[in-house]
């Protein structure tokens, strides 16, 4: 696959459809524009699917597991070998993302991009790349070659479901010990935010190994120098195989014209990797939550996407995507669902 | 019914289970505390219904309609007959509470708590104190009389519909032309906050109408000059029937400790008087936006609630309500779904 080929096809949703659907939705029995941001909702999905009755039936969620060799710089409060364990919870559907998956009834596909060790199960999707990055203190996570493999995995992830049954929206989830570092480390280099703000506490650290955390984001930044411009660059020197591989679903979502709900920072961190190969993604990300995670807030504002949610979550896996797509339902809903004030007799009312 | 007797039946919900609850959380396969809110909803269910695998199965949202004498001032954006015109709404499915409430599988019961004019349908419960409550501006909303009635009539409410069923989950809400008016009035007179910082544009009226709104509550307050102290009093002077029915509904689920999701500005003027009646109700209560009314803001954190969700939503009807359900459903379903660390072989991470 070319995937500078692929990237270009993508194009911009239908904006000139949003006037109608602000027509259709100021007909239905409610003051106008008293749904908020659901109304927006409405309207950014009528955009990308270019119709103004969209259906939600088919709701994908992608969970994306690695391992990260900075994991052995101390950067967690988990051992990497979490990861692989919470695969197979995954698998047995006793984890956070396949509770609420269930709930608003969504399909979860978990997928290794880079587990370290083997996954013996043909529920997960085998994207591995390899058995965990490299630890960037010591040299690249990845090479380039690795870095663009993975977004192009995470395409494929897309195009071969979409080959089983149409996909109308998609969640992106991750997994993966020591991910919060290079998250951190890809937003400060491509933000040029400084690392103390763009690094939080992950799943839960206490002062010393965040101190050790920052040190190591900073010394790795400085080693690798990546170009900032250059998104694939930073991913190979200071990323993750999941993080490429939630930016390569993100482009495929834009490219097929899919809403794709993100989840936290880790996510973010694919998203911002996405919009910076192509800023057109944008139009199709919709920012489920915003995360206990400094460096999120951020990226979105970098991005420019404001989350529907604040809930203090940091679970990652896809969970606060989860909360997205039943926003996005909701809304959708509503537009398909609500009578007119001619339908139900109802009064209108003055300007 | 003996109101004061029934509201000091009202118990705490038993705190002592939370520290069981958290130890639960702190056993299930995800960081400590990374499902933010999402586990403060669980601990505050399991203190209600005094157990560590609560159920949410039958959902009932109360949506309460009445009309207002004080839309004769012209303080709406809509004619007062859109009131009745909308309960035909909710009786056909056609409005938001409708869509909504089926999205998230609750029961919704319609309630005619003084609309003007017959609602002439056996979808909707009868609890017609009046056709409409008096304009505040010639003398108080109601009776005294009238407003203890509003309040027993919404404890009726739920002691009648658990006959059919127990009730797991209570969601409010409200129709009425012209009722963020008295809802402003509630709160200047108890918050003692001035009229302005409470008084926004309901349904969305234009600067003429909104001046006058202010004029209007002012006025009404100097002339009916209710008891701050004294929520009944309140109640009569510058309330609403559904205002006093939704305040009814509240004690009803304290009483029998049932969690209630409060939707927005009315819903909250309603929270407010039960929280005046008896401040254990709070603890009952979860707020579940944050409403574009700024009097809102304000009677929250009088209470002392955090809402859930800001999504610049102002329809009522409960249609916030549903969300608010959804994520306590989230919440329980976490709870009570989720694997432990133990049963899924996954590692405990380091302090």
């Amino acid at each position: 696959m070319d995937i500078k080929e692929y990237i270009e096809k993508i194009e911009m949703p239908d904006e000139k459809i949003v006037e109608k659907v602000q027509e259709k939705q100021d007909n239905l029995t409610k003051p106008k524009g008293s749904l908020g941001r659901l109304e927006e909702l409405s309207s950014l999905v009528c955009s990308i699917k270019r119709s103004l009755s969209p259906k939600i039936g088919n709701k994908v969620i992608f969970t994306l597991a690695a391992d990260h060799g900075i994991a052995e710089e101390g950067v967690s409060a988990y051992p990497s070998e979490v990861t692989k364990e919470m695969v197979y919870n995954f698998i047995s559907g006793g984890a956070g993302i396949n509770v609420l998956a269930r709930h608003i009834g969504a399909k979860v596909i978990i997928v290794d991009m880079g587990v370290k060790g083997e996954i013996l199960s043909d529920k997960v999707v085998n994207k591995k790349i390899d058995y965990g990055t490299k630890n960037f203190l010591k040299g690249p996570a990845m090479t380039k070659e690795q870095a663009i493999k993975s977004i192009i995995y995470g395409i494929e992830l897309v195009e071969e479901e979409m080959k089983n049954k149409p996909i109308d929206i998609v969640g992106v989830g991750d997994m993966g010990i020591g991910n919060t570092t290079p998250s951190s480390a890809i937003v400060s280099a491509i933000t040029h935010i400084e690392v103390e703000k763009v690094t939080g506490r992950g799943t839960g650290i206490n002062d010393e190994i965040f101190k050790n955390k920052i040190r190591v984001i900073k010394e790795g930044l400085n080693l690798n120098n990546p170009n900032p411009e250059d998104a694939i660059d930073v991913l190979s020197k200071v990323g993750g195989f999941e993080i490429g591989g939630i930016a390569g679903v993100i482009l495929a979502c834009a490219k097929n014209k899919i809403p794709v709900v993100i989840d936290g920072f880790i996510s973010g961190a694919g998203a911002l990797i996405s919009y910076k190969l192509n800023p057109i993604t944008k139009n199709y990300m919709i920012a489920s939550h915003q995360s206990v995670e400094q460096g999120h807030k951020i990226l979105l504002d970098y991005i420019g996407l404001k989350p529907l949610l604040n809930l203090n979550l940091r679970l990652g896996e896809g969970t606060g995507s989860c909360l997205g797509i039943f926003l996005v339902e909701c809304a959708i809903k509503i537009l398909n669902e609500m009578a007119t004030f001619e339908e139900a007799g109802v009064s209108k009312g003055i300007k």
